[in-house]
């Protein structure tokens, strides 16, 4: 694009901020934007939780510095409160880095994979073993005692077909958490899941599996492979349905530990016993550096009361920024929160989580009653000159639906989710992927959608 | 973002791809979408143009690679026919690389410029001058003959405020392009400008300037600093406003060259002989690879055709990609279009550009009289369950605005625009800031819009 049609561009576009501010929604709404845009916080506080702390899974010693550092931070930032509460979480280490290779027409080719989260190491010296590929658990469930002393390759590529990346990847998560859960008891020796993403990379996207209660001897060891190599090993099958895989991890589940959700708040001039909740989790998995997940979430909630503050805008009721620990592995933290509410009978009007990434915001998902859900669509005409138009039902997230009952306005932050999955859970997943006006203009409709929720909820 | 959410998200989502199709104009889109998230071409073609041809500057050996590899691969997709429509483009380049710096306190800090597409060269051995800081072209006019002997650094941000980064560049290029033809006169020996991005980077990026027709004497070089080394060199002139500053830049304008827009049809069952034009420029400035700038628009323009022939649907009216030569230096390769078209009296129904990079689709931006901007909204529905919701008034493009009379429906498609100038004119231009499903779904909406144009339009 070049300068001449550029003027002609503007002429049209600069309509968009420079109309008429009638009244006083509006001018929140706009003061927002432009502190967000030209005077944020947020991009400095990730680069600082991405860059310096880094990937800070539950139980870890990043973890615990990721705590104080959103507690400092909270506090440099003026809020009226900011303390700890104290959540037992689990703690699962990757330990030593994963070794994956199988050798195909005398040529060794090395794997991309990583340990999911709460899996079990394979014995120390690895596992080799013949691979079979499968396309679902069903079809692993057929081949039951068949696959005794096998490893099972899941190569489900996550669906390019639905619009929605997140769709393609909740039609396709189960089988990374429940695959070696379901398998082992056919005396499987371990099995490997596609990385769930999109995009043809070489990247392994980890994630949580669970085994619930199987017996100890079920246990089989599990891995994600990158999509490349996923492609690669599939076709190498083709050709040699006999090649043997190795792979040894080293990830090991320790004792839980205690950390805490950090909670900050700006106490409302009319009703401080009533809250509004703005938050994103704090734990990260550890191969990247939790940038997009859920390091925007974060700052984004920070910045978003931050807003409040530095436009001297005080709510009426208490808006309570809630850094939750353990999203990824066991959701301990937002259990405990919405746990210790209920036991302090506190009354939560409203909660908005942002666990979506950082991208360019395009609506809110709402989980809420009718009367709340037509509330939330009156406010649309004013987001859209933000280009925000998607006010749809839908959950608001994982950290925020323990607060669900009849009377809360629960709401998910949702931006463009194209890219998301391409970073999710990977080594990729770090600040550079982030782009600071996204960020920005993210945190800047938070304010604004804290802001209506404060304005006309008792 | 875990699991368990996922699942949730899913449920609602999943409504957007999957509701009854009852007529046509939604099954063609439907089919379309389809076919370019999972049957895509546009991402290899891209790939091809980026990372094989590169850059490519007109008038350079690049751009007539770019111009063959049009044609074959337009040939290759089974359009009806292809050809090579002559145009003179201007032939500058840019020669060796650039090099600036100066001392401060003691220490040389070396300076990434470029110098900005069509300017002069420095002398041999490069200039240095003391340097200085104004705001506005009007702030160095006012100087007038204080200039004399000096450089002038133009440290002008381009502001973060707009909600459209395409109004911010609109705002500011004046200054890139004007300020060396404007200020030569008062004895000033070269421009510096700061480059027209919001992000802080340290890559220069360039454009085009224009003398216009100042006498020889009065023209002076001119190129761009990265931001980081504007703000960098602000500080240091606060320090000392007397330093000096060095540059040497090689660039250089040749005779004009011969060169082709590249031009392929999908003909049309029953008029032949009314055409919609969709296009984008093949020509690229030097530094990247072209790749936001304007090889998804390329692609783009291309795919959207393929995707017709893909789904078996033949045009009423003839549909013509051009792939335009020189949109950055001169505009000749759109000027030779749209009179070759009218010395033919070609009857044109519409038109449609992409050249605002290969993000998330947002919208269109319509050029043409009341009764088809009412057309196009009344196509709105249709988009709005791919995300795209802005049907707005404003300009098509560089390439098409030519073709503008009373009659024609003129139409830029416009993507998420947040990212854009982070890249744009720089050395980050390349493939891997584009997103295989962003670049798809922007073909998968302009094949959307050719089809209802092409069902509505006579």
């Amino acid at each position: 694009m070049n300068y001449f049609f550029s003027l002609l561009f503007s002429v049209i576009t600069i309509t968009a901020t420079s109309q008429s501010i009638k009244i006083d929604d509006e001018k929140a709404l706009v003061d927002f934007h432009l502190t967000a845009l030209t005077n944020g916080k947020s991009y400095e506080w990730l680069s600082y939780l991405s860059n310096k702390i880094g990937g800070r899974m539950s139980g870890t010693t990043s973890a615990e510095k990721a705590v104080i550092w959103g507690e400092s931070t909270m506090k440099e930032a003026g809020f009226d409160k900011v303390w700890l509460q104290p959540v037992t979480v689990p703690h699962w280490e990757r330990g030593e880095k994963e070794v994956a290779y199988y050798t195909f027409n005398n040529k060794k080719i090395n794997v991309p994979i990583c340990a999911l989260g709460n899996s079990i190491a394979t014995q120390k010296k690895g596992i080799t073993a013949e691979i079979i590929e499968v396309k679902s658990i069903d079809e692993a469930e057929k081949l039951g005692n068949l696959l005794k002393g096998k490893i099972v390759f899941f190569n489900v590529p996550m669906k390019s077909s639905n619009l929605r990346t997140g769709t393609s990847y909740g039609e396709t998560a189960g089988i990374r958490v429940n695959s070696a859960r379901i398998i082992g008891k056919y005396g499987v020796l371990g099995v490997i899941i596609r990385s769930l993403t999109t995009s043809l990379d070489d990247f392994p996207h980890t994630g949580v599996m669970s085994y619930r209660n199987i017996p100890e001897n079920e246990k089989i060891p599990a891995a994600a492979i990158s999509t490349n190599a996923a492609e690669l090993l599939s076709k190498h099958l083709k050709e040699n349905p006999q090649l043997k895989f190795y792979f040894k991890q080293n990830c090991q589940n320790f004792e839980p530990k205690q950390s805490y959700n950090v909670i900050g708040e700006l106490t409302g001039s009319e009703n401080p016993d009533k809250y509004i909740v703005v938050g994103g989790h704090l734990d990260s998995w550890d191969l990247g550096q939790g940038s997009h997940d859920n390091g925007t979430g974060v700052v984004q909630s920070m910045e978003a009361v931050r807003l409040f503050k530095n436009n001297n805008i005080r709510p009426r009721n208490t808006i309570r920024v809630v850094l939750f620990m353990d999203e990824e592995n066991s959701g301990s933290g937002s259990i405990k929160y919405a746990t210790e509410a209920k036991a302090k009978n506190e009354i939560h009007l409203a909660a908005l989580e942002s666990d979506s990434g950082g991208f360019t915001p395009r609506g809110f998902s709402i989980d809420s009653n009718q009367k709340y859900f037509e509330l939330m669509q009156s406010w649309k005409p004013l987001f859209e000159k933000y280009g925000i138009y998607e006010f749809f039902k839908g959950g608001s997230g994982a950290d925020t639906s323990d607060l669900k009952n009849d009377n809360i306005l629960l709401v998910g932050y949702k931006p463009d989710g194209q890219r998301y999955f391409d970073y999710h859970h990977a080594a990729s997943d770090t600040f550079d992927k982030v782009n600071k006006r996204e960020l920005e203009l993210g945190a800047a409709a938070m304010a604004s959608l804290l802001y209506l929720m404060d304005s006309y909820l008792d």
